[in-house]
């Protein structure tokens, strides 16, 4: 159920709404309601000790009636009784009783899971909702210093030695993690004038430390940078580069499992009364490894969080692997499958893992962002307790590429419309409190998953519709190094096919498609209802959406931006309301007023509201 | 998005979908699929370890197929990996792909809480499943024994002294709990002929302990019954008595609170080093108690179950109250404000304390119903781990009679129509496991509450409409005591008004309307449908809906039964389709066979399924 932006009566995270977010327990919140309906009476429902108690409202008058936005306002002091408060508001009309929740008004009094939620204390890396991301795989981004690059045959791993493939080379291998190409952090450290000019102000690096693979998610030793990558050095410098040029960067935290050349597993292996034995959990199995392992692979055998000294390692202890790299210039974490870490072989005690290593990144950082891979529906972690946020595969890139490809990230056709993404968009929105939402990290591919580009046929125009929506939806957005120039792939699939070189020879550029991207980062940037307003559909039929994202400041001034995308490489017209006021195309700079509007919406388009 | 019964695809928890019900942890069971698309593949698809996991179906012949049910069956083996698995169907057509969950079939994979829920090693007393509960408050039921009566003046209560009320006298005092009727548990032994001839099966009474108020919520003694009601040779005998009429008694249990005369707190009280003092919960806060208590009623002091001894005491000691009453006789435990228990003044660690309740509970009497009052949403906690289920005000009874009477219980006006009852319904029911879905208790009203035909304008069509609904939708029914006469009240509003005395003057009866209850009530014992099978919606608009019940069996048989209800006291005649087979009115007998029909549908109509 897709709540739409003509709803009767409003109210969001917003100041004019919410007084603030993140207020202790114990302390009070004004809220507000905006209304257009003929109220009788308003109240704010309020769930405290399991039963709801309903709280008088007055009536606003003045200054927020001012700035022309319709309706009565009421206002409600909301109390911060509980860790993650749900609420609601209750109409009543002359010949009507309704709730308003997220879901929209109601005669009926949702499920708590539909409500309001105001989390207590909550503290969120605003840093990261006005930042853009760019993803690099450092082994394919750019090899600046050919001098410590992976040389063929210099090591033996996995049943065969390791090959320096050449930056030209397409990949032709399935599943090969022997062949390196070069890539390296002075090579990210050389690229950061041209990161700066793109726009993006955030680099989230696959993993960086000594292993064995191209890809570096089986690591050998957590407190050295690869010296393939350039070694501790390298990422010094790349630590003063990048803050000179105002670039945050995030590691990628793989806390589930270690590669199996790593000294605890060698230590706890080489005999049962190792004291490391305990990080990892012992088992007798037919045709498995004699230890949990990700996903049953003998190299990947995974930390077992009943120990405590696994969770000082990595998680909170006092040189934890989490706080060395905060400390030495990281500014968060992506965690590598977060829905996977916990005790004794499963993901039991996932969250209050999660919770142990965000507090401790906190200590060092306190705007570290920390965000899990979650490639499944995360809703049931993401009550504020643990991660910011996770990527949102679920609640946003996996539905929005199916929905513009036709076909699902396993190459299975889709008859997926547009009103049905709104749905599911919507669902995962609403369902979680709003600095989560705001949290969360979008993307439409990545190195696990096909690019983008290739999955819509290399149509500039579809893959410009899903980076439009990428870029003004709720969330962190995240491009995938290369995107911006058109890499592409050899075949269809994904990993790791996704995961080609990065050209740096500008004839091979899509200088179009760099200019588009450039334009849309730099408005996304630039404008402040993307990064912290709310969500309204405003229109969905089968090949078009659109949407809303609406700041609303404590005096009733209203910021916003509008996102409208088709998955048709034609020209194709769709015609929706624009709430009042006027709008700039960021991309043409063609002006819009608030009204019925009917415009092309293919290659995706977005309007941002001007100040009055 | 409420899922109606045309679906494509079928999964239930029936034999024929699901093999059986609460397999152990560690187990697998054979699940299975039907489906009228043209799928070139069908998947399971299960949450372990966080991860989805793909799991190949086989395609079923034979028997099932031969039973009628259109479509493909196909069937895998669903590892009861988790206490909850969560489980969905992936089907691959040639141009499409789609999830079924219990929300329907969807291009999308939903998000987790919309899919299939397994509880591992789940136990549900199943003979609540086949039970039609009457509701009995004892002081206003039957008076059996006018000796143990109170008498007016017989002691001091809260400012002032009690008073007998003579039967015939209508309640003229709200919020008075000094007026006792006189009802007692010689009464409910009288009349036991009675409700066996109304077809009921069990009894709900509300509670019976030795307690001061006419209500008894504010116990004085939990192990004995009020010398009022008969004192504890009544319950013997009343548990002999109802014993050999087959019908179950589930007690009221009152354990967030205590009376403020009971031992325990007076000991608390006297002195400060009393060790009776850490079962409740001190403070000092200005204009409260100095404990926390019930709505802060002094009279009311709340439980503070971080003592452990306060657990033993009421849950789990080996003489506590919960199993003392189930030794003597009890079938279950209604628990009154089960929301509301928990620790330090707060309902933090309600479901860990329920799970204690029930573990006790199952321990002495392994059928024990155990299901709480829970006013709101309770999805929370039904997860199976704490309660059966819950009184299903939220997901039933308060929108059916908003519905129906075109007011919430709180008598403000309501425009809700049976599309959106349809949805909150279903959003309710959906969310659950299967098993406590069927355990929900179902009221239309109850002591709380206003009575049912009080709020339809003492329409007798209206409320059977309603009663209709409450006998065959997914749960437990209960009807409250006197309703089936047409007891009605004095006044509108809920309690005390809903709690008149039972005329036992036949001539003050509404004979048609007990005789039309009592044919329903029948129909519900002996209708398997209604007590395993699964729920679909048929219909809805404004003034109508409908919904069916299936129980397929292993082999493919399938039972049936529909019911269909107006808001509208004149003739409303709808039409919808029927699925296959014959169906017999429960009422009137008329016989109807699949396809379209149009009937009827005022006053409610049961329809129910013939075998062939």
């Amino acid at each position: 159920m897709t709540v739409f932006a003509s709803l009767s009566a409003q109210h969001d995270h917003t100041p004019a709404y919410t007084e603030r977010l993140g207020a202790p327990q114990g302390q009070t919140v004004r809220v507000r309601i905006r209304v257009t309906l003929p109220v009788e009476a308003v109240h704010l429902k309020l769930v405290r000790v399991g039963e709801i108690e309903l709280l008088p409202t007055q009536e606003v008058t003045g200054q927020l009636a001012a700035h022309g936005e319709a309706g009565r306002w009421f206002e409600a002091e909301l109390p911060v009784c509980e860790a993650r408060v749900r609420y609601a508001w209750q109409l009543r009309l002359p010949d009507d009783h309704l709730n308003l929740t997220m879901l929209g008004l109601h005669h009926t009094r949702r499920g708590f899971r539909n409500w309001f939620q105001y989390l207590a204390g909550h503290v969120s890396p605003e840093w990261a909702w006005k930042s853009v991301f760019y993803q690099i795989f450092p082994d394919r981004f750019r090899n600046g210093d050919p001098e410590n690059s992976v040389r063929t045959g210099e090591y033996f791993y996995e049943g065969r030695t390791v090959e320096q493939v050449p930056w030209e080379q397409p990949i032709d291998k399935w599943g090969d993690i022997h062949g390196h190409y070069g890539g390296d952090l002075p090579g990210v450290v050389q690229a950061l004038p041209y990161l700066k000019d793109l726009g993006v102000n955030a680099l989230w690096l696959t993993p960086i430390f000594v292993s064995p693979s191209n890809h570096r998610y089986d690591i050998t030793d957590y407190r050295h940078v690869d010296p393939h990558l350039g070694g501790d050095a390298a990422w010094d410098d790349l630590v003063e580069a990048a803050g000179a040029a105002d670039m945050r960067l995030v590691l990628d935290g793989v806390f589930n499992h270690v590669g199996n050349e790593n000294a605890l597993f060698l230590a706890a292996m080489e005999r049962e009364e190792a004291p490391e034995r305990e990080l990892f959990t012992w088992r007798s199995e037919a045709g498995k490894p004699p230890y949990h392992a990700f996903f049953d692979l003998p190299t990947l055998p995974k930390i077992d969080y009943r120990s405590e000294r696994a969770v000082q390692e990595f998680f909170s202890g006092e040189e934890s692997v989490v706080r060395h790299w905060l400390r030495r210039g990281a500014a968060g974490w992506r965690l590598d499958v977060a829905h996977m870490i916990g005790v004794d072989g499963t993901n039991e005690q996932n969250v209050a893992m999660h919770a142990e290593l965000k507090r401790a990144a906190r200590q060092e950082r306190s705007d570290a962002y920390v965000f899990g891979e979650r490639f499944y529906d995360a809703e049931h972690a993401l009550g504020g307790e643990g991660e910011d946020g996770s990527m949102n595969y679920h609640g946003f890139g996996l539905p929005v590429m199916t929905w513009l490809s036709g076909q699902t990230h396993c190459d299975e056709p889709s008859r997926l419309e547009g009103a049905e993404l709104a749905d599911i968009l919507w669902d995962a929105y609403h369902a979680l409190p709003p600095q989560i939402a705001l949290s969360m990290f979008n993307v439409l591919e990545s190195h696990d998953i096909g690019r983008a580009l290739y999955r819509v046929g290399e149509s500039r125009t579809r893959f410009l519709a899903g980076f439009t929506l990428l870029l003004a939806y709720p969330g962190v957005p995240c491009t995938y190094y290369g995107t911006e120039v058109g890499v592409t792939q050899s075949r269809s699939g994904n990993m790791p096919w996704c995961r080609e070189a990065m050209p740096w020879d500008e004839a091979k550029w899509d200088h179009d498609l760099r200019a588009h991207v450039r334009t849309l980062i730099h408005a996304r940037r630039a404008t402040h209802a993307l990064h912290e307003g709310n969500l309204r559909f405003l229109h969905a039929e089968a090949d078009a959406v659109a949407f809303l994202r609406e700041f609303t400041h404590g005096d009733g001034r209203t910021e916003r931006a509008v996102a409208a995308a088709s998955r048709l490489d034609a020209p194709h017209e769709v015609t929706f309301s624009l709430p009042g006021g006027t709008y700039r195309d960021a991309v043409t700079g063609e002006m819009f007023t608030g009204g019925p509007v009917t415009l092309d919406v293919s290659g995706g388009r977005l309007l941002v509201g001007q100040a009055e």
